[in-house]
Parts: C-alpha cells; sequence; structure tokens
C-alpha cells in the first residue's frame, strides 16, 4: 500500500521552531502580500509568510529571520493570499479521469485538498479498486483524502455489482493512510430502519474517530431524516432549498452545498447565511460531480467559490466555507484549511477576491501552477492489467440478444417505458403502446429500446426494456460502461444492429462510451480503467466527451445533460423506472416489474 | 485503571434511531422549551428533546412520537434549553477538593464538562497521580477530560520534584481512556528553543490526534512567540490584553480567556469580538484556578459566562464559547456541546439567557442538580494510602532548622529579600539591610521568614530565605504544603519556634495549610491528598479556607489573594526572586543566588 510521505507537523516541528525563530533558513517566504486569515475572518495586508518543509513556519509583517541566500523568495506584490482550496466531497470517476489527471486539471484552479468517495470503482473493483484509487491519490502533489465507500451495492437485492463493500472492510480501510472516513452513506432507508450493516460502517468509521460522509436525498425533514441523523452522518450535501440546509445545521451536521456540473445547489441553500443570517462555520462547499469538461473550461473549486460570492457570500465567508470549515470538519483544522504555522503551505495568489484569478499556486511548499497551467508531475500509479480488462461479456452479442418477444400471437402490446424528464434525476413510469412485428416488440417514435448488458461476471445476461424521453431518430445506438452504481453496460438505441455493434465495441476496447450510427462509429470515449476512468489528460478527455455529446444531439438527443441521463438509467434507488441487470425495477416499490403488461 | 463506561454513539446508535424514528421510547424528553442552538447561533422556541440511554436521540418540534408511558416527562415551560457548560482548561487541584467533590460543586452551576490538567498532583507522585485523579474523573456523572501534563518540573534543574513525568510518560498516557491531550505546555521557552524532550511531548500527543494545550506567559509577540506557535500548541490562556487574544486567534491557535478566581482576563480580550468583530469560532471560555469558596460563593463557568455577557458579548457568542467552541478545540463536538442527535444529554434549563439562573441540570440524560443543588452521586475514588500520606519529612523540625547564621563577627547584613506585590504575579527582587543577633540574621519590620521544606524524599532539607510584603506582625508563621508547583512546603512566619509548629503540624495532618500564632494553632485546611485536596465537600474546604485567610488578616496581612501569594512563593518560573528545594533562585537570569549579599 502506498504510504503518505508527506512529513506531518510533529516530524518537522524542530525545524519550523528554528525557522520562525531566525535560526535556520525558510526555504521559501513569501513576501508583502494581503493574509486572508480565515479564522479571524480578516485580510491583512503587508504579512509575509515563511515555509520550510512543505510546512508553513512563519506568518508575520517581516520574515527576514528567516531569509538566507538560497531561500526561494516570491514577490506576492500586494496580492491575496489565501489558503488551497478544498472540495468536501466528490467523486474523482465522475471527471472520468484517474487522480493523477484529476489533480493535474484542478491544480491550476487552486484545488489541493479534496475529499474523494471512490463510489464508482468500488462497485466495479471493490475494496482493491478502492485501494489504487487511494495509491494513486497518496502519489499527487496535492493533498487527496479518500473517504471509503459506504454502498456498493447501493441497492441491494436490486442489483448486482462486480464486488461488494462490507462493514469489515470499511472497519479495515480506516487503518489505511489516506483513508480520512466513510463515504457518503447513500442508504437512507437503511439508517433510518437501523439496518444493521450500514450502523456497523458508521461505528466502524466513529471509532476510528473519521468522519461519517451524510447523502440523504429526500426532501422529507420528518421522522425519516430525525433518525438519519441520529444514525451519524455528519454532514450531507443532498439539501436543494434553504430549509434542507437550515435542518441539517441545526441537527448538528454540516450542510455541503454543491455546485457541480449538473448541480446547483448553492444559490438555493446559501441565503441560510446570506440573508437568515445563521452562523455560518457549518456550511462547506463541494462540487461532487465535475465532469472534465467543466474542469477544462470552468473551474473547479474557484468556480464554486466566485458562485457563492455572485449569489451574495461575503468573500471572506465564502472563502472559509472551502478552506477552515472543510477542515475543521475533517479533523484537519491543523493540518490544512489556513495559512498558519505548522500547516501545509498550500497557498494562492490572486489578484482579487471577488472574481478571484487564480494566478499562482503554491502546494506544500512549492509553486504547482502558474497562470492557469499545472507546471508540477502529477504521477500515475501502476494500474494492474485487471484493472484495465474489467469489460467482463460472455460472448460477442448480436441483435438477437436485444430481441424483445411479444407474447403468443399479439400484434401489439402495451409496454413498461422508463421516461427520461428534462433537467430531472428522476423518471417518470411510462406506458406506451408498441408494434409487434415477426413476434417482436418494435421501438418505435417516441420510444428506444434500452438494455443492461452484464459486464462484471460475464454472465452472459442482457436485459431489455424500452426508453422516452432522448428523442433519438433513424439507426443509432449508444453504450457506456458508465452505468451508476453498479456500472455494468447500458445501451440505448433505436435499432437492435447498431446496439450490438456498440456493446461489442465497448467489450473490444476494454469500456468507455461509443456512439453508432449507421453501422459506423460517430464517438468513441475511452475509458480503459474500470470502464470508468482514463489516464489522459483533461483536455482529451474533455474534447471526446465533447464530441460525444455532439454525436448525441447529431442522433436527434436534444436533452440537457444527455449523456448523464444516460448514464443514470441504472441507478436504482432513485424513482420511478430503473433498469438493472436482475430487470426492470419500479423504484417506488423497489419491486421488479415487467416489460410487458401483461 | 478505571474505563470509561459512558456508551459512545455508536454503542447505543440504533436505540437513537429507532428512539428518533418513534418505534422505541424515550428515556426522557424535555418538553416546550426554546432550543438554544450553537451551530447556527438561534434560540428556536417551542422545541423537544427526546434522550435514551443518556443520549440525545432527537430534537424538534414534537417528541411524541417516542413518548410511551414510562418516559420521564420534563417541561421546560418556556424556558431556555442551553447545553452543558464547558471548562476548556482548569487545575481541580485549585479548588483544594478531589474531583468527585470539585464536580459536586460545579454540577449546580451547570458545568458538565472540564477539561483538568493535573498537573499539581504530577509533581507529587508523578504519573501514578494523573492515573487516579484520570480514574476519579471517569467515575464521575458529569463529563471530566483529563489533560496529561506536560511540565513536571516546571523548571527543570531549579527544582527538585517528587515525581517527573518524560515524552515516554506522555505518549503512554494518550492510550488511557479519559486523557484529551497535553496540558499547558508551559515551558515556552523550551518549545522556543526547540529542546527535544518538549518537542517529543508535542509530537507524542499530535501523533495521537489530540490537542496540545499552550500556556504563552509572556507579553513578547515577537519571534519567540512564533517560535512557540510553530512548535505545535493549539491553544493558550495566558493572554492578557486584546492584541494577546487577537495574535494568538490569527495564528490558528484557539484564544482561552479566563475568569477564574484570581484572573480577570476576560473583559481585557473579549473585545477582540465585540468590538474588533473578529469570527468567534476560536475564542474560548475557561476559568484555570477556581478556589472553593468562589465555587461556594460564586459559580463556575455560568459566573464567566455571565460574566462575558456582562463585557458586552452576545450571550448566544459566549454560550458558544463555553459549549461548542470548546467541544470542537477538543475533537469532541459529536459528543458535547450541542444540544443535537448524538451527544450526550447535558442540559441546562434557564429562564433567562443574561443572568442565566441555573434552574435544572440534566447530565447524561439523567437529573443532576436542581436549583443549586446537587442531586447526584458524585463517587470517591479510593485513594491508595500513600497518596494521603505525601508529607515525607526526615524528622520532627526545630528553630534550629530555621536559622539563617551571620558571616562570622557580622552586626547586621545586606539580604536578598523576597518582595510580594499586590495584586501581581511576578515578585521584586529587593535588598534590606536587617540585624544580627548571637550570630543569627534577623527578620525584622517589613521582612519576615520564608522556608521551602522539602517533602517528597525526606531529605530533611530546609532552605531559608527572607521575605517583605505581607505585613505579618506579632509572633506567627503559616505553612503550606500547597506550594506550585513543586509542591514542597512554604513555611513564612516572623518567628522561628512558630515556623517550626506549623512544618510539624502539617507533617502530623498529612499536608494542608496551618496558621500558628503564640504557639497556637488559629487555623487548618486538612488536605490529605497529595497535600493538595481535601475530600470533603467544597463548603467545608471553602468555610476553613475562609477562616484560615481571616487568620492571615488577624496576624495583619493586608494583601489581596494572600493565600495565593504565599502558595506561589516557590514558582521558580516567574521572576523575579523565588525559593526552591535547591536555594534562593532569580528567576531573572535562572541562576542560584545567596540570601546574605557578600
Amino acid at each position: 500500500m502506498t504510504q503518505d510521505t508527506f512529513p506531518s507537523w510533529p516530524d518537522v516541528a524542530a525545524d519550523l521552531v528554528n525557522v520562525a525563530a531566525g535560526r535556520a533558513a525558510a526555504d521559501m517566504i513569501i513576501t508583502g502580500g494581503i493574509w486572508v486569515n480565515v479564522h479571524t475572518r480578516e485580510a491583512l495586508p503587508d504579512h509575509d509568510i515563511a515555509v520550510v518543509k512543505g510546512r508553513i513556519a512563519f506568518v508575520g509583517p517581516d520574515a527576514s529571520q528567516c531569509r538566507r541566500d538560497d531561500t526561494q523568495i516570491i514577490d506576492a506584490k500586494g496580492r491575496y493570499m489565501i489558503p488551497g482550496l478544498c472540495d468536501g466531497h466528490m467523486h474523482i470517476e465522475s471527471g472520468m479521469l484517474t487522480p493523477a489527471e484529476f489533480a493535474r486539471a484542478v491544480i491550476p484552479h487552486g484545488t489541493t485538498s479534496m475529499f474523494t468517495d471512490p463510489h464508482e470503482i468500488a462497485n466495479v473493483l471493490g475494496l482493491e479498486g478502492v485501494r489504487m484509487m487511494h495509491d494513486e491519490a497518496l502519489m499527487q502533489p496535492v493533498n487527496i483524502f479518500t473517504q471509503m465507500p459506504s454502498c456498493a451495492p447501493s441497492a441491494p437485492g436490486m442489483e448486482t455489482t462486480g464486488f461488494e463493500i462490507s462493514a469489515r472492510d470499511v472497519a479495515d480501510a480506516m487503518q489505511w493512510p489516506g483513508i480520512i472516513g466513510l463515504g457518503e452513506m447513500m442508504n437512507f432507508p437503511g439508517v433510518s430502519n437501523a439496518d444493521p450493516q450500514m450502523l456497523a460502517e458508521i461505528a466502524a468509521t466513529q471509532r476510528a474517530h473519521k468522519t461519517v460522509g451524510g447523502h440523504y436525498a429526500s426532501p422529507d425533514l420528518g421522522p425519516a431524516f430525525a433518525a438519519y441523523v441520529a444514525g451519524g452522518p455528519a454532514d450531507d450535501h443532498e439539501g436543494t432549498c434553504e430549509a434542507d440546509a437550515i435542518a441539517r445545521m441545526r441537527q448538528g451536521m454540516r450542510s455541503m452545498i454543491r455546485l457541480g456540473s449538473a448541480w446547483y445547489d448553492v444559490e438555493t441553500q446559501i441565503t441560510a447565511i446570506t440573508e437568515k443570517g445563521l452562523d455560518p462555520r457549518n456550511m462547506i462547499l463541494c462540487t461532487d460531480d465535475c465532469h472534465s469538461g467543466t474542469l477544462v473550461n470552468d473551474g473547479h473549486m474557484n468556480r464554486v467559490v466566485r458562485h457563492a460570492i455572485d449569489c451574495g457570500c461575503d468573500p471572506l465567508i465564502a472563502l472559509q466555507m472551502a478552506t477552515i470549515n472543510t477542515a475543521t470538519h475533517f479533523g484537519l483544522e491543523r493540518d490544512i484549511g489556513s495559512l498558519t504555522p505548522g500547516r501545509r503551505a498550500d497557498v494562492i495568489l490572486t489578484s482579487d477576491l471577488t472574481s478571484l484569478p487564480i494566478e499562482t499556486v503554491i502546494a506544500r511548499g512549492r509553486i504547482v501552477a502558474q497562470d492557469g497551467a499545472c507546471i508540477v508531475d502529477c504521477p500515475h500509479y501502476a494500474w494492474p492489467d485487471h484493472a484495465r480488462a474489467t469489460v467482463n461479456m460472455k460472448r460477442t452479442l448480436t441483435v438477437d440478444d436485444f430481441a424483445i418477444s411479444a407474447p403468443e400471437g399479439a400484434n401489439g402490446v402495451t409496454a413498461n417505458v422508463i421516461g427520461v424528464v428534462e433537467n430531472q434525476a428522476p423518471t417518470k413510469a411510462l406506458q406506451f403502446e408498441l408494434p409487434v412485428t415477426e413476434g417482436r416488440v418494435q421501438a418505435t417514435g417516441e420510444v428506444a429500446q434500452i438494455a443492461l448488458v452484464e459486464r462484471h461476471r460475464a454472465t452472459g445476461g442482457v436485459v431489455n426494456a424500452f426508453v422516452s424521453g432522448f428523442g433519438y431518430k433513424g439507426c443509432m445506438a449508444m453504450a457506456s460502461t458508465v452505468a451508476h452504481d453498479s456500472h455494468h453496460m447500458i445501451v440505448v438505441g433505436t435499432d437492435a444492429d447498431q446496439m450490438a455493434l456498440a456493446a461489442n465495441r465497448l467489450k473490444d476496447v476494454g469500456g468507455g462510451i461509443t456512439i453508432f450510427q449507421d453501422g459506423e462509429e460517430r464517438a468513441l470515449v475511452e475509458l480503459p480503467i474500470a470502464g470508468l476512468m482514463s489516464d489522459n489528460p483533461a483536455t482529451d478527455v474533455a474534447a471526446k466527451a465533447e464530441n460525444m455529446m455532439q454525436a448525441m444531439r447529431d442522433c436527434g438527443c436534444t436533452l440537457n445533460n444527455a449523456y448523464m441521463q444516460h448514464s443514470l438509467l441504472a441507478l436504482v434507488v432513485i424513482p420511478e423506472l430503473r433498469i438493472s441487470d436482475l430487470g426492470l425495477v419500479d423504484v417506488r416499490t423497489f419491486e421488479f416489474t415487467d416489460v410487458i403488461v401483461q
């Protein structure tokens, strides 16, 4: 297992003391900046920061006592010195990038600490997959703390994941050097019902004095919420309105408010601070999920902080929500989250606290990004072959695998159809009348076929059903091995031939996303690692993803976030109708249902 | 070793969840109170709190879902429900009471959590003494967390303590169930100079993920302070002015501001919040030292909170400084410090947030005090015989032991005299001309004799010197085995006979404080445990202490805090002149000096 080799405060305390006292040389001094102090909520001009061995040794008006000939001097030129930004909850896999490439993408945006839950890879590669992510995380020049995934499978009994996470796995992982707590406890009905495994995972985390992440994705703030809180989750990022944020903070949780690529939950909740005037210490900014395109074009935590400020939040409070609040929540306030002695020297230089241009980024005492460019190496983990060969299909698929038989002698049927809804994660359980040709039900008009292709255990299983709402026309299919949360393969298409082509293509390339139209591949995003991530740079992945989304549009799709809608169709914890490797699932009742209405 | 038998959150999570959900009965429900929410800084009327197994299961407008026939109902009648108060740093020994009797004295004042540093007993009985205090602490019905003493001796090389604390002791103690961190790191020059033992103690604490207490007792906020901060102490309670508080908070420490029996450091520092408007999250209220008389007559943490409010602090912020701020500092915010699910059910009912009458106190889910009376048992530890026999003198002393010989043939001498200064801890190094009779120097006029009688190893050692400022007249002596920090015996008197009587009396009773006048004992406070504490109730000890102070006045003493001045005369870390078992110490230079000027 990769160890955390960055020295702790006690490892270098003597150096810090000697530099502060002027008896030894600082490695680096940042001179003449405005010290943004997130402890006192002040901006203090004309301060120096002295660094040794990657940690801050001294902050004061004059650090010349530890300046020697070989001390690196960085002239802040009167700009603001702010702590490196922290993302309080996120999934690296959402960027379709490895931890190294994700780090390389976000470092220029000033993100120096991330709290990441490798939930997706846990479903594909289990505890070993989590450990690989954890190990690559510890190799990076910035701080990536790993939250141990809590819920694989997300919906026990309703789907088959590649691997499952047990309470014992959680207890074991709590001893790993980079594990900071438990990842979002998504099984909120389980917690509210005192499910023994869920409580055992939380207990193992609490007993290790680590932080239990929450995920209470329901508007119900009644007894079910109260019971969830009593179970122990310490934060929640699923709130969507002011009342959600207030309820969580009052109950002693931290309210994480997110701005992801497709999450817009800051503006609706930050009013708890900006309008209701509550103590802001228990509010934290996060992204949850960012696509590579967002990272390349829009930013990361700097985007979130800017947005919070745009929503009327005092810039110093917004910065607290992305620095010290996060650090305190995870028990790390003496390690990261402020520019004070002993802490990791993670510093951003910016000339404006509102527009927040990220001009220079220093992490662990060295410059890692300058004017938007990452200038540091982000080492790649040696991903083993089996992590690059996770599309385990029993055989090459044919049109027959995607045939949906009608009842004997029927000329038409009533079918249950997954109804995708614009701009909403929940689907609708719809019914359509569909024609029958040669004993097979035909997808026509608004309705396309959807198939869930088993890819973890090579069972050869293919579950077929119908979906509406994408708007696809002509002869096409799209397949993806990103298929939350069990990450089999989702194929959506208007034609069984194209569906077979697309599925087989992902088998051949080891996972990713592909679109076929009229027998030709129109787009491909290779995601060789676990079928979820690329170890190519974010710019490459973003370009291919953009090409893929263009191909979707070219096939007639008009949905916003169309790719996300595709990848969530197997998420059997969100109502109403979803597909899993075990069948069509009515998530309203957590029961399987037939494709053809009898 | 005593274990902490109070169940943790994970121990009872299923019960909490089931009560919150209404599937099980609450043990207690407090109905219809104003919920003082220290997370959001709000007072929310019409709330109920449901409790099971000593922890809060539910807080909301209506807890009837978990109310059953056998649920104990407490009608708050519209009063405020505030979290039990926390004392962020204190010494139980200062009350001259055992942990049990201290707890019994402060519970009616609403103190339900204490962070105590048994530094005094560490000097007398070493690590074993710390463990005894720790064990009695864990037996109490309220939360007493032990800070492992860091500095015994306080002044290495300048005094001989009963025992010494090593870095290894600190590392071992970090594994004890009730140890919350390192006690105040008083050797601030040591830290600033990177003393290996001091840094090793801090490192052991940080590596155990516990909190390092600070004690930087100097007005110098220059490089020495910066170096101290870089060494790792996480808080400091030695600030005396606004600039001290601000400097500490800006540097990422928590500023503990104290109101003890003789400390008045709140009014001068809280202006950092009330006037300068800094973020209050890093300010914490504490007492440091409270005499039993203060506990009996004036209160404890309720007195401090009231005082902070009197100084202009918003009551909700003042309460945060005595609840959640403290809990967060010690990594306990999910266990104590707020009225939210999962936390220990430590609740005060009060009808006014400003005058703060402590009407009902609930600790761990049961009523422990009502209208100023403690109604719960505070169990006594079975203190072993050797903890009650710590006045180890070689022999009965005589007048000759207190003789100060003049140089051969001298009729008078110039003597170095410890000059006690009204209302100040530092003494002055004075010189007086003193007469000689029969070869012995005579204390006359303003000058009395002082003797440091060795009492740990029965060496028979008596160090004699002179002191001025008490104002004693006539023929008297006062002796005390409370003699910070090494806690030998300090005897001050105008007459060698009386000094011998007083010293021998404390040998006979096993420690405490006595005053003799004209051959008769005028006052006695027995402190049999380590010569520091009584296991009698605070009211008894306070009465005897008041009698003792009256006897001091009857002997001519006019000083404020006269007893404290007496007991600090051996504190060889505070300038200018002190006495130790090794001689008269000039603390300005940390060198021994002669009593008779040559």
